[in-house]
């Protein structure tokens, strides 16, 4: 495999003050933060800027304006290690260069991730409600990371596809690179935790001999966000209520402890077969209640907004369009 | 979908001999090359060089060393569009800068593509050796981008598979962005065409609740190589001779024009779903003679050497570990 070179980083490592270049064993920094990627209103339409919440749904810092060095994404900044974690806790802690929210636009927390891993079949409760059996290793799928949207942007409901559907789900996003990783270590190499809509366009999810992936990568369908809330800030991943609502109505409602293979076991499982990498994203697959196992099946519709909530996270709110 | 913001494109195009940063219309530009990415002897592991090869196998000219504000990678040359290429030209004509052979180690000629794009059941002749139908639209599934190795590479036998078996395959990157792209359009979104081993783990490919991405995508499970052959200098790509040798034994040899869907109408079905971006890479599917289907079937173990070869394309050739 190469490991591509990372310009960008050495660069950044010589003007940013970092005390090294190479990831670094992280157990478990005090590094309690909402990392977000924003967008000034006036600002081009490919500027990403870095920044910290002040707490859900507050005035946001940018990393940049505080100083000048801080790396251009979340995803670089990750790849610094402790040391961009700590500058950006620093910068948060200053109570300076803060933006208010009516100034911004939140884009996805993470952009342009090496992967997103998705899986699929990991609530008990989303298993029983299909009659189907409990993995007894996880399935894994992905989407490709264009798929990603912002946690307010639309959905773009494709001309081909008559049957898209919602999934929340938790998302976690990969801090320390490893392969092979044990799961008694896994939990070290996560940066922290976000909401994802998985959606499905069900017909092409049975079509394309089987293969998944063209059902559930259409441009637009990752929507991301609000916000990366590092490891630090959340009290236990898998002890959260999550619930997806269209428009307005609760139609999932459920607790990541129903989770089948967890952040730790799923971590070590796709690290047997390849090298992780800052700024991944993991989709840790749906609760029961998506709209194709109704009776009748219902499926989102121009017009439809669908809210991803799950508990010290936050929501992602989208309209289907 | 967010466009990510590419901070070296801007930085680059201000230094570099650019007349415009966004990706031109190209139809077909006079750029016939051979583009390459390569490490020096003495090179740190994590450098990647880009160059243009005087001929097949000859001295490889160091666009870097040429002019010092080329892009540090291949997929960002591609995004420069036109201006990249001529460029690469330029130097190419110059005859200047001429690494010899013996004093190079070549990498795969793209690296950190945002998708590599499979295309599976593609070949007529495949179809019939497994007694499979002749698929009414494309299989498109996936590898992680890290599983992209060099043309010289190993291939890592991952302990977890006791089935895996060869694919040689016709190779080709996008070099314009486009969503929704009309097939009379899509040769000009083509930047050149390679060779790729997409190497599977057949036991794998059929777990995973039928997912082949595990199977597809181990760390090194995609050679690729040995050169970018830009489009300009290929005569037909779907009149090429594809052959895979195993130990010097031919066990797949095929002609692309069995090839069902070609590279125009892979693209403009693939951009349905979603935008493709520079750098991009597709792989479009095996001839048969693949292990799996073998009476009885055959397996790569530890030492073979597996070839594969297209037509003004080359060889890559990767020992197994």
């Amino acid at each position: 495999m190469h490991v591509p070179l990372r310009p960008l980083r050495i660069l950044r490592s010589l003007l940013f003050n970092s005390r090294t270049v190479a990831p670094q064993r992280r157990r478990r920094s005090a590094a309690a933060m909402r990392l977000v990627q924003f967008r000034r209103h006036g600002d081009r339409d490919d500027v990403i800027r870095v920044g910290v919440e002040q707490g859900e749904g507050r005035g946001v810092v940018d990393l940049r304006a505080f100083d000048p060095s801080t790396p251009a994404t979340v995803r670089e900044l990750l790849e610094l290690g402790d040391a961009g974690l700590e500058a950006a806790q620093r910068a948060l802690t200053s109570g300076q260069c803060v933006v208010e929210r009516s100034h911004i636009r939140l884009l996805s927390p993470v952009s342009s991730p090496e992967k997103v891993v998705c899986v699929g079949m990991n609530y008990r409760d989303h298993c029983l409600e299909q009659n189907a059996p409990i993995p007894k290793e996880p399935l894994i799928f992905s989407k490709f990371p264009c798929a990603i949207a912002g946690p307010y942007d639309d959905i773009t409901l494709p001309a081909e596809s008559q049957e898209v559907d919602w999934e929340v789900e938790l998302a976690f996003v990969i801090g320390r690179q490893g392969r092979r990783i044990k799961e008694e270590d896994a939990l070290s190499h996560v940066a922290g935790f976000t909401v994802a809509n998985d959606v499905s366009a069900r017909d092409w999810q049975m079509r394309n001999g089987g293969q998944w992936l063209l059902g559930k990568t259409f441009d637009s369908f990752c929507p991301l966000g609000p916000a990366l809330v590092t490891t630090d800030a959340v009290k236990d991943p898998h002890n959260l209520g999550i619930r997806c609502l269209v428009n307005g109505e609760a139609v999932q409602s459920s607790n990541t402890g129903q989770m089948i293979f967890k952040t730790a076991a799923l971590i070590a499982w796709v690290s047997k077969f390849v090298t992780l990498a800052p700024g991944d994203v993991f989709l840790t697959g749906t609760p029961p209640g998506v709209g194709f196992f109704r009776k009748p099946p219902v499926f989102l519709k121009k017009g439809d907004v669908v809210e991803c909530r799950i508990d010290q996270l936050g929501s992602i709110i989208n309209k289907v369009v």
